[in-house]
């Protein structure tokens, strides 16, 4: 079985793991999100690629969910010895290695795909991990602080204000001229089922879908895309991906996520057991729907979500 | 009074430390040797002006002589196991910030001179510490590894071969195209004293003299010149002196060293009490030269060499 993921950070990866355990058979090819990549101390960062792979390599500290295990931070303190920010982004010294290498194959003109394939030959992730493009894509928020509406970085939006600023506007800069990375089009159009893990549906997923091209693949590609949602009883799982959805206009419930996706891409949606009573509705949309429990406290669980996406997409096979 | 001294590595850093000591109401500006800079890992690294800084900074590994104290490993480790080398250049993790500061610094478009100061900003090595030039200088050493001659970086030659294959030339690339660095010619000529610290006199000093202009400055500057052997006894006090000495066609004494820089240059030199017997020699080139002990053991010992420096500079200018 060949299965494509839409990946953004932690959830995705946490999914990601769950996936792996309940079909180990298959063939996953992850597409993520370099949407969140930021430039910083003049090196190349990936947080959600690295995420992934860290979390699938088992090099991932666990607790946080980002970032190295074992980590140290002298490169960092350093940086801001020297008075170089932004001090903000915590870089750990083992992490600093991965961009490092990455800025230099950069430079030395490979495109961020091979250089994804590069790191994750030590990494061993167990699944084909692809950026959703080679092309820069960044996502800006346009928030508003003091009265005054500014585009930041979706990095500064999401960690140094902690979406805690109203935001107005999502807008993966790039997007429109960037190219699905080499691999992505012909993965998902040979996939048997189609997975958009509860990773945020506007910052993650959403801007791997505006990258023009893949989300007509998906329509295309014949085959059971099934959903997780992300928002449980109104609030999301983790993150703060009810701060990006009303930026885009969408409720933070997983109705009005599924709707969001639409019955034109999703055919299938899971929401949590407190959320039972939006079955109907998204039914109604179109869109086949199950309650089952969809909170990733273990390997365990995310293993039985994953279970439980793949039985509802046979379910729309059939 | 205002001094200038041209350095290389630990010898010039642990000498300037002597100076600083020896005369403390100086001005001292050091011209520091940049053709052993190498890129490494996609960063910038320049040990000679690190080690200086490091040193004068209260920053340096006091035993080691370069790099930084309390290092750690963490980013070097973890290239090592992306497969990513060279590993036969140890870089700590502490050092791995200033080599990611100045890269970013110089892809930001500033000259090595202004990332230098900026550095200094921070370490306050009380001294003006200028690299030799903005433009890129490399040395390169004709080796001979299994009867087959080529061209290897010098820190290729030092570090990984520990030049311990036969070394037929030595060359500045790039010397002859590159400007001195802003206020350096400046700082010649408006000098009281020259002095070369017992630095390497082939890829240290002279690398620096290769720049065009900075051999002229010195020589016209109408101050005395004065040097310390880094050889004593035939041998180099620390350092594989000899083997560039010999590739450049120059004998490993004292007294060779000197007719190495000439009496066109040098004023003055000082030579190890074992090398007394080189005195006459040097003087009959038309050099001053007194014998006085040259082992820098200690701070008080580099500040004893560093005053008797200074008395031969005055005698000279007397």
């Amino acid at each position: 079985m060949r299965i494509v993921v839409l990946a953004g950070g932690i959830g995705g990866a946490r999914f990601l793991r769950g996936l792996k355990a309940a079909a180990p058979e298959a063939e996953i090819t992850v597409v993520g999100n370099t949407g969140d990549d930021i430039h910083l101390f003049g090196l190349k960062v990936c947080p959600d690629l690295d995420t992934v792979m860290y979390t699938l390599g088992g090099g991932v500290h666990e607790e946080q969910g980002w970032g190295r295990a074992d980590e140290t931070f002298a490169v960092k303190e350093e940086l801001a010895a020297y008075g170089v920010g932004p001090e903000w982004f915590g870089l750990g010294d083992r992490d600093f290695a991965t961009h490092i290498v990455r800025t230099q194959m950069i430079g030395a003109g490979y495109p961020l795909s091979a250089v994804t394939e590069a790191l994750c030959a030590r990494w061993q992730p167990g699944v084909r991990l692809l950026p959703m493009s080679d092309d820069r894509v960044e996502t800006h928020v346009l928030v508003e602080t003091d009265g005054e509406r500014k585009a930041v970085h979706f990095q500064e939006y999401w960690v140094r204000l902690r979406a805690a600023v109203p935001a107005h506007a999502v807008v993966p800069v790039g997007a429109e001229a960037a190219k699905p990375a080499p691999g992505v089009l012909e993965a998902i159009a040979a996939a048997d089922v189609i997975v958009f893990p509860p990773s945020n549906p506007v910052v993650s997923i959403g801007t791997i879908l505006a990258v023009p091209g893949i989300r007509e693949a998906i329509a295309e590609a014949g085959v059971p895309v099934v959903g997780l949602s992300p928002i449980v009883g109104d609030a999301p799982v983790r993150g703060m991906a009810d701060k990006v959805l009303a930026a885009v206009g969408v409720e933070s419930t997983a109705a009005a996520v599924a709707a969001h996706y639409g019955s034109g891409l999703l055919d299938g949606w899971l929401v949590d057991t407190v959320d039972a009573g939006a079955v109907a509705e998204v039914e109604e949309a179109g869109i086949r729907c199950r309650a089952v429990p969809l909170l990733m406290s273990d390997l365990a669980a995310a293993t039985r979500m994953a279970r439980e996406a793949l039985t509802l997409a046979e379910e729309v096979r059939a």
